[in-house]
């Protein structure tokens, strides 16, 4: 018994960092270091206990994190390389701050005292950091980056979930006097309303054209139990919105639509709309704006009743709703038959039809298929149950990285990843993840050599474009080889023309260990 | 003459800024558009001339402006779309903020009155601007539009050059009322300060270890006959800085050597320097922060005279200095022999040779060579005359971008890219570009698997690299393919894995019209 605490080797900053974060409770690490973070990865070296995971660019990283986030319901860390390489990821921790994914950013920088000389490196990294970030801290001493790693770590997973960015100057990770923190406790959200249950139960029993709208975790297995109930008895309408973090779908779960992405068919199909009750939602907003076109897709004098603001536990709200309309304890939701596996050229309905008919159970869908994908839910709840990803903050190049995280946290769970082609060039460096870390992910690149999107939105300006915009919305001249592009990374691939060919593939992937690619021609 | 100017249609905010770009002299746009850009991508349809470009990812757009802001010397138009558009471009900027690059960078953004229902897109688009721009501006409304693109072309061509972020919100792009403005006058730098040249003369007098140390334009060639006339008066050392956006190197310039990397050699280089003469340089400083390692790599008792700061007329200093100090009217620069083609296994400094053996005159070497690239300058001298940029704000994946703007600028002249593997990898996008615009650009991936640079980082921390951080410094497993790479983008590509195999490509490369791809084995 010779060995007290007091005899210890002192730990520097980084080691007090990699504990404090391994006695949090966190698993995974997605990194992409560089020289300033090296004492870092030396203290992941040490220390074991944080499953690493390198990404080559940083939008990789944090859509990698993002993915993991959603699926694991718990932060990872990421380890970034100053301002410039936080820079690379901000766009995906956009999109991770949109869908409320929770990560703990950990950003390396110049030593405290080396940062006013103005070294290449040197960026404004607190700003750029705040653009994403809902808790941004600089650890300035080794003394106290243990306690700001815990307290990054509460601010993550403070519900609805948040991106918590700790940046880490080299000195306070190198320099002794790093103190290992405790896990801190995390506020709890708001409790629901009784009240408003109260008011809300009067709408559903007084109006007729009231549309229940879920968003956020009300789009979860348990929340829809509760909507089924309340259908159950008053049938009124209910939809998704329109871009969602992680909705679970399949059997057992609602046969709902989501508000459409195109301002014209939201407004048609909202029209009615006398009164919204949002669990987890808010009131459709448009996309984008366009002339002429209102901000808000819901009628002027459409009413809003919030019932569970995101990250406030919708089920609770869901359940006194239902409780307080007299609904039956429990109502069962009829599934769809499973459709056929469809055959012949794609088309955006029939290849909806061909995930429905194939999925395995427990699948997860991280889904860029952007304009291509705009049919795709209208079968899906024939499928086995299924989680169903999208792009939250429209920045584009989530699709390859998020189906990269989400397949480390699913362990063993089949990842699909229908990608629209464009979107898939800004992050293609995941295929080179999934290959050494062997997973599950099976990415279907919706290969239309264009810009499609793009190209409707110009439409809606009063042209067809010309030469010069074809020339930045068209990709091919020349075409993309995906294929090729795969195997360049480490990734199998083939490429298919049919659904019958596409879904055979799909099948064989699905007995795979590690990843496959399709290019299927649109 | 029926038709007075008073007929003419009313032109939108977009039409009023193409215009303005275009009679302000400007003359490409590489652009990444998305829809809130659609009308600025209608009114480059209808109102030529600009060449548009497109680049697939955004830290490709600003990556390629930045390399033909170097060489063209005079800014390109950039067209990002949002918060998130600018975010991925925004390590490139860095760049170019050091290298300083003039850029007017557009950027389009959410309607002003769409913005604060909190879009899926939106973001604080200034505040990320602001972390990479000289200069910053939101157009609010159509009528300004005109104005202020004509004030940020000028600030980008403010001396030393810099960066200009013009954000442009939908509506003000397609609201009627759009003026055109015309080109307006830009401020010359400072003019040289005659009592500090005479300062220096007299420390070139009276010193013995003086060190001219060149940055910025004093790179440029006819700085650099200037200082070839000092030298020849003076015997002075003289120096190039660690990093510089452009070098004019060859036949006719002067053989000089820049600062080293690591910073043991650095110190080591300077440490009998009594007095730096600085011409568009500063003292030097380290890149990065070690422990126990100063944070200046010159003496602390070393002098400073700064005779030209960037931007200001370094050849006119340097010609003060030279006649100030008496020197010959001209002084010849010797040059040394051409080496032979070396062969054999790849080394630092035998790559280096090979540049020096058979590059063409005036070309452009873009270096992201990065370890492997340590040598490569003890003969470039020797080559015909040639530029010779780095990446300069060290975000790194700048080489396939810049290596493609250049080419744009370049008109013609080869374009060498030495570039790292896994630099490569967070850029690879650029070679599609290469191959749509058939640009002339010879890419020489230095392949060794693995980040070479941070294995030796890792080394200063003390230790050897465990099997945790060999995960996040190795490349390999799956080794990447950069033959298929280059191939799935439309690029022609082989291998090689020796110097004479390596030369035979090049040199074949330089007789094509378009791209070419080698991956060396080093």
């Amino acid at each position: 018994m010779s060995s007290s605490s007091s005899s210890k080797p002192e730990l520097n900053g980084a080691e007090s960092l990699v504990q404090t974060l391994i006695g949090n409770g966190l698993k995974v690490c997605f990194a992409n270091p560089g020289t300033s973070e090296m004492h870092f990865v030396a203290a992941l070296d040490r220390i074991p206990g944080l499953r690493c995971i390198p990404g080559m660019q940083e939008n990789v990283v944090t859509g990698m994190a993002d993915g993991y986030g959603r699926i694991a319901r718990d932060p990872a860390v990421t380890l970034l390389h100053c301002g410039p390489g936080l820079a690379n990821g901000l766009a995906n921790l956009h999109n991770a701050k949109k869908a409320r994914s929770p990560i703990v950013n950990i950003v390396g920088d110049q030593a405290t005292y080396h940062a006013p000389f103005s070294p290449p490196l040197a960026m404004d990294t607190v700003k750029a950091a705040e653009t994403v970030s809902h808790w941004v801290r600089t650890s300035s001493k080794a003394a106290d980056v243990g306690r700001d790693g815990a307290e990054a770590v509460r601010a993550a997973r403070t519900e609805p979930g948040q991106v918590a960015t700790l940046i880490l100057p080299s000195n306070a990770s190198w320099d002794g006097g790093g103190t290992v923190a405790a896990r801190l406790p995390v506020e709890g959200p708001a409790p629901i309303d009784t009240d408003t249950i109260r008011k809300a139960a009067d709408i559903l029993r007084t109006k007729s054209n009231v549309l229940i709208l879920l968003g956020d975790n009300a789009l979860r297995h348990e929340p829809q139990q509760q909507v089924a109930r309340i259908q159950e008895k008053t049938n009124c309408r209910v939809m998704a919105e329109s871009i969602n973090g992680l909705h679970q779908r399949g059997a057992g779960r609602l046969p709902i639509l989501r508000v459409p992405y195109p301002a014209p068919l939201a407004i048609d199909m909202l029209k009615d709309v006398e009164h919204f009750i949002c669990a987890g939602s808010r009131k459709p907003t448009g996309f984008f704006a366009y002339p002429g076109v209102p901000s808000f897709h819901a009628p002027d004098n459409a009413g809003v009743t919030t019932i569970s603001l995101p990250g406030q536990d919708a089920e609770e709200a869901l359940r006194l709703l239902a409780d307080e309309l007299g609904a039956p304890a429990q109502a069962a939701i009829k599934g769809g038959p499973r459709p056929d596996m469809p055959k012949g050229i794609p088309n955006s309905e029939a290849f909806g039809q061909l995930l429905a008919a194939i999925m395995p159970e427990g699948a997860i869908i991280a889904d860029e298929s952007i304009t291509f994908g705009g049919l795709f839910y209208q079968q899906s709840h024939t499928a086995p149950p299924h989680d169903w990803l999208m792009v939250t903050g429209g920045a584009i190049g989530y699709g390859p990285p998020c189906a990269t995280g989400a397949a480390v946290a699913g362990a063993g769970r089949r990842v699909i990843n229908p990608q629209a082609d464009g979107s898939a060039m800004y992050t293609l460096q995941a295929l080179w993840t999934q290959a050494r870390e062997r997973l599950p992910v099976t990415t279907v690149i919706l290969s239309n050599r264009k810009y499609q999107i793009l190209i409707g939105e110009y439409a809606s300006v009063g042209a067809n474009p010309g030469p010069t915009a074809m020339n930045m919305l068209d990709l091919g001249n020349p075409d993309l080889d995906w294929v090729k592009l795969a195997n360049g990374m480490g990734v199998e691939a083939a490429k298919a023309s049919t659904l019958e060919d596409c879904g055979a593939l799909m099948q064989q992937s699905f007995r795979r260990d590690g990843p496959f690619l399709i290019e299927l021609e649109i």
